[in-house]
């Protein structure tokens, strides 16, 4: 095994956010459920568009935004997910690319526009989501970079690309990859409705190939349907090779094997807010590829979701945007 | 004369604005004068985007925040601008058609696509703008909607569309339809180096049937040449029925005939920032189409300003997002 060229290669769902602000009217009127994704069609998606306010577009999806954090952080970084050949897919490339993450999946020509995710904002900062996959949803086998994936310390596969079933395909012959090469797999769970969507495809594939899984306290909860932290996590220890469980206000738990590493969180750590759960992976992942140990791991995870959070209120709106911060708005605060 | 069924209509480039945070040593190395507005051709776009960092995108243009505004405020508006029939146009309609602004002006098909502003916001908070105007350059005299401007109280003419030359021509036609109905016509000089370009054009136009111009101090100093703003708002009032003169910290000066009414600034308003001066503006002119003394006209315009700016301030980046948000983020705070 030969020292991997990259430290982290993701694979999620490649996405412009449309975030527009509202109330909790306007979810009710739409039958939104408060704080999580749904999927909805394209038809769907046109008549909500035009129900919403104007909207700032910029680019998203969670192993995506993890991936810019982790260049944001110098890590070295690649990112597999799929746009098509139209504009927001050129903002997409664009954006990504130009944070340094090595960004080449072909564009799907010919076939539904680029994913976008319809998120509104609503008083108390929460954030609904109503994602589009369009092309997104065609990522599959044959866009699997298989040298990159080979050539990079991890594997990061994002939750969310379990609902299109030939990129679920696609997830498993990739862990398969990195696995063969040596590398470590990590899996993020997304969001709770998500586990409820995939419990039984997850827990395979964590079975059978995945070394690291993200997950908050709903969603490991989720994953081994337990109403208790507690004892989700030591379900967690029983099956997880190493579990990193965020915890809003009350930190990270970090568990492998028989060991669990408590991270306090920052004063300003709310690490499951949307977005700072992606920064949270992207500082564990940087620190983890250089072999940091996992204390510091989560450290760097705590810092990355802090800032993120930081700069969440105060820009209040744009995801990526978060992760440029890192770089280009808090130069002294860099961690 | 009937009384008229809009309040405003607005012309102006329809733009999608892609803002990105840089260094004063981007604009060196990219030959950029930093707070200016240049426009740019295809190549030079495309080369351009692929040096900035990742954006955020958001609807943009002049008179159409102007517009956005004054739609915020209550006033019936429309607008008059040409997008592409391609993913941006798609963006700026539904941005600009969602806050209340009527917009029926047809994309254009198969030419230039959607106009774009690649805004590089610096430390200091300034905006340097690089404009495609892509198919905003091809709004024509066919894109008028002649009833509209005839019913409407205002028409609001920005200066920026003088740079394509069938706008310019389009420009000179609706402002005598204006006339010719009745209404009243008013005009922004955009920036001193937009004055620069159409110096003699613009005094052509005031001359002829302009009832009302929107300027800061540097753009009425190169208006008529003179270097003190005293001696420019003297040539105002001798060639302009009504000036409304925006002066940054020190207000603004709104002089009629023989009478100046000066406007004290807010303690946050700084009124030629960008994008504050087409709050002022649309304020300004909420309360002209209403019949306002022209004191309470200039108090209304400073107050937009004001929760432009700090809007802005607390957003730091998008445009139309600071009118959106002075209907939907600060509702107690409604002017």
């Amino acid at each position: 095994m030969t020292a991997p060229r990259l430290d982290i290669v993701g694979i999620g769902n490649a996405i412009v956010d449309v975030i527009a602000r509202t109330d909790e009217r306007f979810l009710d009127r739409h039958a939104m459920r408060k704080g999580s994704m749904a999927l909805i069609d394209a038809a769907t998606a046109q008549a909500l568009y035009a129900a919403m306010p104007p909207g700032q577009e910029s680019s998203g999806g969670s192993a995506a935004n993890s991936c810019a954090v982790a260049a944001g952080l110098g890590a070295a970084v690649g990112f597999l997910g799929k746009v098509a050949d139209d504009q927001l897919g050129a903002v997409f490339r664009h954006d990504i690319t130009s944070i340094g993450v090595t960004y080449q999946t072909k564009p799907l020509i010919g076939g539904h526009p680029t994913a976008r995710c319809l998120i509104l904002v609503t008083q108390d900062g929460q954030r609904t989501m109503n994602t589009y996959l369009g092309a997104g949803g065609a990522f599959a086998e044959p866009d699997l970079d298989e040298s990159m994936i080979a050539d990079s310390a991890i594997l990061y596969l994002e939750g969310y690309l379990f609902d299109p079933p030939a990129a679920k395909a696609a997830f498993t012959k990739a862990a398969a990859i990195a696995r063969a090469a040596g590398r470590k797999v990590a899996l993020s769970l997304s969001d709770a409705f998500c586990v409820d969507r995939h419990r039984a495809g997850f827990l395979q594939l964590i079975a059978s190939s995945v070394d690291i899984v993200f997950a908050n306290e709903a969603e490991i909860c989720s994953l081994f349907e337990l109403a208790a932290f507690t004892d989700a996590a030591r379900a967690a220890m029983d099956t997880i090779p190493l579990a990193v469980l965020t915890r809003s206000e009350a930190g990270s738990l970090i568990v492998q094997g028989g060991v669990q590493h408590d991270i306090q969180a920052e004063a300003t750590t709310v690490i499951d807010t949307t977005g700072a759960g992606d920064a949270y992976a992207a500082g564990f992942l940087t620190a983890y590829a250089r072999g940091k140990p996992l204390p510091a791991c989560g450290l760097l995870g705590t810092q990355a979701a802090s800032l993120a959070v930081i700069v969440l209120q105060r820009h209040a709106l744009c995801s990526f945007c978060r992760s440029i911060s890192l770089v280009y708005l808090e130069p002294s605060d860099s961690i």
